[in-house]
C-alpha cells in the first residue's frame, strides 16, 4: 500500500493522494521470444489499495505504448495525475477501496524498468540500440513474475487498453489459469498493414534522424529530437479522430487572419507541434524505448501460430471478457474489437461487448465519459461481488 | 497539337504516341493572392487533340499534388506514360478525337513552369524558399492566361482531380463565362483539420531535415531527402485505403519468417519505403515545391470570404458540374465531395454526384476501374454532343 497523505495540499476525497513507486529485480536470466537473454531485470511497479488475505482482488493493469506504472494518484503535490487517475481510486471504476490494484512498468520502455537506457551488466554500458525485441509475451512472463512476489496466483482481472488491450490477451491465452477477467479495452488481435505503416514511417522519422547515431545517441551527447517530435505528431493524428479535430479546431487561424508563410497558421498546426515537442524535449522519452513500442505493436498476432485462426489461438483462455471500442477511433476501430469478441464468441468463451459512443478518436479510452466510466464500474463492481461474496 | 508517330515502337491504337511539351513565356508581372509579385513566369504545357474552328472544344486538366503538365501519351519510348493516360486518348473517357486537351504545370512546382528552382530575374539566383506562396486563385490567373494564348475564351470543361478538383472550383467562382462545365473528382471544399495536420507532419519532416538548410539546400549542394521520403511515405499511407494495405500486403512477411530488428519486417514496410525513396532519389521532386503544394492545399476555401457560407461562395458560377467521389477515398472521402455537391445544389446549380466504388481509396481518381471510366467518357460524351450539334 503506497498510498500517503499529503502534508499541506488536499487531495480530492476520491484521490489516492501521493503513491510511491516500488523496485523488484529479478536477478535470474530471461530468455525472450526473439532469442536474446537479459541476464537480469528490474520492473517498476506501484500499488493502490489493500491485497485481501486470500490474495483474489488484485488487478494488473497493463500501459500503451508511452504509458508507465504510475496509473493513478500522485507523486507530488505539484506533478499531474497518474495517467489513468479517473478510473482508479477510491469509489472509482477500479474501486481501490475493494480492489488492490498493480501498475508496472514494461521491461523495453524507458520508466524505471529495464530497457535500452538501462547499464547491460555484461558490458557495463547502456544497451541503447542492442536491447533486444521485445513482445507481449515477453511482458507476461515478466509481469507474471511480479504477481509471484506479491503473492498473487490469480488476478481478479488484467486490464488494459490499445497496447496495454494485447498484453490482457496474451495474459489469458498464455496463463490462462492466473487471470478470471479480461478487460480488453481499444485494442485489436493484431495491427493492420495500415497500422504498421504508421508505425514504420514513425520509426523511419527516428532512424533517420542524424542525431539518432544508430540508437548511441546518448555516447553523442544528444537526443534524436526532430525524429520524436514527428513521431509524435504522426501518433497524436492517429489518436485523434477527424470530427475531434474539426470540433477542437476547425480551420481556426492562428492569428485571426493569413499569413502565407510556413509559420504556424492554422490552429491545429499549432497544437501538433506542441505536442511533438513537448514529448521530444520535456516527457524525455527515450528513443530506443519508442521503437521498441511500437515493434511491440507490430508483432502481436496471437492467432499466427495458430494458421491465422483467432478462435484457436483463444480455445484454451479461462477468463471471462469485457471487450471495449470507441465510436470515433480510427486507429483501432470497433471492427477490430468486434473481431476479439467474435472469436471469442465462436471459442464458447464469456464476453461483454459494448461499443462507446465518443468523439475522441484512440484518446477515448483515457478521457472521461459517463457511459464508459458507469459500465467499466458495473463490470468491475460485479469482479468485486465474485471475491467478497 | 504535339502528337507525333514513333518510328521504331509501337504505341496502342487508343495512344497518343509520343507527344511534346511547349512553354509559354508571360514577361508581366503577376501579383499573387498572397501580395507578391513575380515579375515574369513561364508555364510549360502540352496539348492533345486539335482545337475545333471556333474553339470550343478545349479542356483543360489540372494537376493534384505532385502531378505536372505530362497528363497522356509519351515523351519517349522508354518513359512511363503520363499519369492520366488511361483517361485521355483517342476513344477515351477524355476523347483526344473530339476534344483539343490542355495540360499544364502549375508555377510554384517544379516541372518546368516558374517555381523555386528557378532563377529569380531580380537577383539572378533560384528562388528557392524566397519563392512565394501560390493559391489555387494564382493558378487560375495563369491558366486564363494560357487560355488567352491558345485562343480559348470558354473550355468545354475544367477537369481535376484532388487538388486538381479545387482548382476546378476556383475556375467556376473566379471566371464563371470561361467555362461550361466543372468536372470535380475526389476533392472537397477545403482541407479538415485532419488534412491540414497530414500536411503540417509532412512539412515538418522536410524542414527539420538538416539538408534542408531553411530551403537553401540547391546552394549546399545537398537535398533534404529523408524529410521528402517521410513526407511521402506518409502520403502514400493517406492515399490507400486501410482494406487495399490489407488486401495488398496483409501482415505479410518480406522473408517468411520474423527477424526480430529494425529491417524490413513486414512487406507493407518495403512497400512504403521504397515508395519514400523512390520519390526523394528518382523522381527529383523539389522539395520548396512540395511544401508550396501542400500550403495550396491548406489555404484552399472559397466558403472563407462569404463567412464559411460555401453555397453563398458557389452562387455566382455558370458551369454545370460533374462531382465524383470513390468509396474507400479517406483523404477526401465521399463526404466531402456531398458537400459540394450539396451546396450547388442548394445554389440552384446544375450538378451530377457519383460515388464509384473502390478498394483504392485516394489514388482511385488516378486508376482504371470500368464504372469510373463509362461515367466520366458519357459525361464527356455529352459534352462533346454540345458543341457538335
Amino acid at each position: 500500500m503506497t498510498t500517503a497523505s499529503p502534508k499541506d495540499f488536499t487531495f480530492s476525497e476520491n484521490s489516492l493522494g501521493l503513491v510511491t513507486p516500488q523496485t523488484l529485480v529479478v536477478n535470474e536470466p530471461l530468455t525472450l521470444v526473439c532469442g536474446a537473454t537479459l541476464p537480469s531485470y528490474q520492473l517498476v511497479y506501484e500499488t493502490y489499495g489493500t491485497l485481501n488475505r486470500d490474495a483474489s482482488n488484485a488487478v494488473l493493469i497493463c500501459h500503451a505504448l508511452s504509458g508507465d506504472h504510475h496509473a493513478a494518484g500522485y507523486h507530488s503535490t505539484s506533478d499531474a495525475a497518474g495517467w489513468w487517475d479517473h478510473y482508479i481510486g477510491p469509489n472509482k471504476a477500479i474501486d481501490t477501496n475493494r480492489f488492490f490494484v498493480v501498475g508496472v512498468n514494461n521491461i523495453g520502455s524507458c520508466r524505471g524498468s529495464t530497457g535500452p537506457a538501462s547499464i547491460n551488466p555484461e558490458t557495463n554500458q547502456a544497451y541503447g540500440p542492442d536491447f533486444p525485441m521485445v513482445t507481449c509475451r515477453d511482458w507476461v512472463v515478466t509481469q507474471a513474475k511480479l504477481a509471484d512476489t506479491l503473492g498473487i496466483d490469480q488476478w481478479a482481472a488484467v486490464v488494459g487498453g490499445s497496447l496495454g488491450g494485447m498484453q490482457v490477451q496474451q495474459w489469458a491465452i498464455d496463463l490462462p489459469d492466473r487471470l478470471r477477467h479480461a478487460v480488453i479495452i481499444a485494442s485489436a488481435p493484431k495491427l493492420s498493414a495500415q497500422n504498421i505503416a504508421f508505425n514504420e514511417v514513425a520509426r523511419q522519422a527516428i532512424m533517420k534522424d542524424p542525431d539518432f547515431h544508430g540508437g548511441r545517441f546518448l555516447a553523442h551527447n544528444t537526443l534524436p529530437k526532430q525524429g520524436l517530435m514527428l513521431a509524435r505528431m504522426l501518433g497524436h493524428l492517429t489518436y485523434l479522430s477527424d470530427d475531434l479535430m474539426g470540433t477542437k479546431f476547425g480551420r481556426e487561424l492562428r492569428t485571426g487572419s493569413l499569413k502565407y508563410n510556413y509559420e504556424v497558421e492554422f490552429q491545429v498546426e499549432s497544437y501538433l507541434r506542441y505536442q511533438g515537442e513537448k514529448f521530444a524535449t520535456k516527457m524525455n522519452f527515450d528513443a530506443n524505448s519508442y521503437l521498441l513500442m511500437t515493434k511491440a505493436l507490430d508483432y502481436f498476432d496471437p492467432a499466427r501460430e495458430h494458421d491465422d485462426d483467432l478462435v484457436a489461438a483463444l480455445s484454451h483462455i479461462k477468463a471471462e471478457s469485457l471487450v471495449v471500442s470507441f465510436t470515433s477511433d480510427w486507429r483501432f476501430s470497433p471492427a477490430r474489437s468486434l473481431e476479439i469478441t467474435r472469436a471469442l464468441v465462436q471459442a464458447g468463451k464469456r464476453v461483454t461487448y459494448t461499443e462507446v459512443e465518443s468523439e475522441h478518436g484512440h484518446d477515448a479510452f483515457l478521457l472521461p465519459n459517463s457511459y464508459y466510466e458507469q459500465l467499466f464500474g458495473a463490470y468491475m463492481n460485479r469482479i468485486a461481488r465474485e471475491f467478497s461474496a
